[in-house]
């Protein structure tokens, strides 16, 4: 062997055990680290859902992004007012969005189908042709290969309408139920190399036994009100879940939207998540107080974006179905 | 032959002639004389169009059926607000419904698709997967049995939801722009035993250079008005058009809605047929002036329900595609 080739192979050697030593540092490092926070930083997604739903989610949900009080939210493809997101993105096209990939459609007086042809996914519809109510029916019913066609033709609905897409997440928490689910879940992220919103407990519902790559995971957890809160105490509720929370990455779901006639009517037999709630949280987002409460916690607000710079850099190549 | 045959025989030849002599009649009798009204008589329908599509239009309608300001409206089936509709009609079962047959999805911030599976019915779809904006693509790509399969799935989707049905009729005049598509709207009448919107005119689109049974198309004329009329003018524009009706069968075609955020939001870049317009028609119907005219002028208003009664007795027993 000449020294040339000695030297080629000192070169190759040497990038192998940087390459290693720096996906086991990015394996022990915290996310906030790996996007070059110190340690103790308290990251914060401050997300709305349901963009997309009905007018009055879009109209409360643009002024939000576009005023910084959410640093990303998520579209329903399948309902009727994504072209009214998709014109919005054309002059907005830095906005953080996902896909708040639907296996339901929720509402009983305001229905919606899958994009996918009907007759090839019998699986996600109620006997009325509309996705089901409720998340449970999903996981009772859904084929894991159906599953996977709708959410794809979700996605490339999206894509066909230009919409720069920042992450995906889970409508009603459907794709976390089963196994199964979790499973399509994760792989449609590394299908499109985009992250996806699990947090990092929820991966070891992985049916391999954990998450096939948990550095993608996240979010550590995510902060959401529950049903039958005050709206007086609305403020105090997220401010006491958020204030203890402990270094890491976090994102708080808000549901944002006006108490209108349209949302009142969307959600006049289900008032949880509905008009009322959807016009406290908007309020509460936009509020000085909240603002203020986050500027002396010290939360860094992140969107989707930023944190997807945290992938892994092999993310996508292996489909770990 | 002994007596009893011959009487048996007479009976035969009586019922015969009977029946020949009252479809005679039938065809040279006027519809509302047929529905036992005087041949001077002016029937009027008063038919508010899109029940379903959004839940501005929705309330609108109620209304005005509930307070006979209207005395029949129609279904768009594929749109999200059907199962409000048919809500509705549980505490309201004698309301004088139809189905707007759709092949059409005119605005461009709103959208739907089809009932039937997309990948059933691609002459249909634009290239988003929606019906398409205008009836002239309709004219242009849909294919006579696509679009009768979907047709029949929205006819049966409302069934399924157990709305009582008096009628069809087309949205956006899409099922008269050819003789072919003339010709499905035709035969859907007949397969379900329901009088369907034609004026007595358009059956000479009928491909078979006549409509096959003239008795079924019951409407003399439509009354609708064209955009560019000053909201001041709009009661006078009705009724300079009404008023020198001739005896016959009318329908006049109005679009109820209000001018709020959720109809401005549908209809932002189309006014005509829009939110300001569909409030000019809510409050038209309403107004104590339109019905003092009506009155005055002796109009008969009538709903599809009635109508019906003067369908020949065959109707629909032969199909003439």
């Amino acid at each position: 062997m000449n020294p040339r080739m000695w030297i080629q192979r000192g070169v190759c050697l040497f990038v192998l055990l940087l390459t290693v030593s720096a996906f086991g540092q990015d394996s022990k490092r915290t996310v906030q680290e790996r996007l070059g926070y110190p340690a103790t930083a308290r990251l914060l997604v401050i997300h709305a859902d349901d963009l997309g739903m009905a007018h009055s989610v879009d109209k409360a949900t643009f002024e939000a992004l576009e005023k910084g009080w959410v640093t990303s939210a998520s579209i329903l493809v399948p309902c009727p007012w994504l072209p009214e997101v998709a014109h919005w993105t054309q002059s907005h096209s830095n906005a953080d969005l996902g896909i708040h990939l639907a296996l339901n459609s929720e509402w009983t007086s305001y229905r919606w189908g899958p994009v996918s042809p009907r007759d090839k996914v019998p699986s996600l519809l109620d006997e009325q042709g509309y996705m089901p109510l409720l998340e449970t029916a999903v996981a009772q019913r859904a084929k894991a290969p159906e599953v996977e066609m709708e959410l794809r033709a979700q996605i490339e609905r999206a894509r066909s309408f230009g919409i720069p897409l920042t992450h995906f997440d889970t409508h009603m928490g459907a794709l976390n139920q089963t196994p199964e689910l979790v499973s399509v879940y994760w792989h449609m992220g590394r299908e499109y190399k985009l992250p996806i919103l699990m947090e990092r407990a929820e991966g070891a519902h992985h049916p391999q036994g954990g998450p096939p790559d948990q550095d993608a995971a996240f979010i550590d957890q995510v902060i959401s009100i529950n049903p039958g809160i005050d709206k007086k105490d609305w403020l105090k509720t997220y401010e006491q879940l958020l204030a203890p929370l402990k270094p890491g990455v976090y994102q708080m779901i808000v549901h944002l939207a006006y108490d209108d006639e349209e949302m009142r009517a969307v959600s006049w037999d289900h008032p949880d998540w509905g008009a009322a709630w959807r016009q406290a949280d908007f309020e509460m987002v936009g509020s000085s107080e909240f603002r203020q409460f986050l500027k002396e916690q010290g939360f860094v607000l992140v969107g989707w974006k930023e944190l997807a710079r945290a992938l892994p850099a092999n993310y996508g190549q292996s489909q770990n179905k």
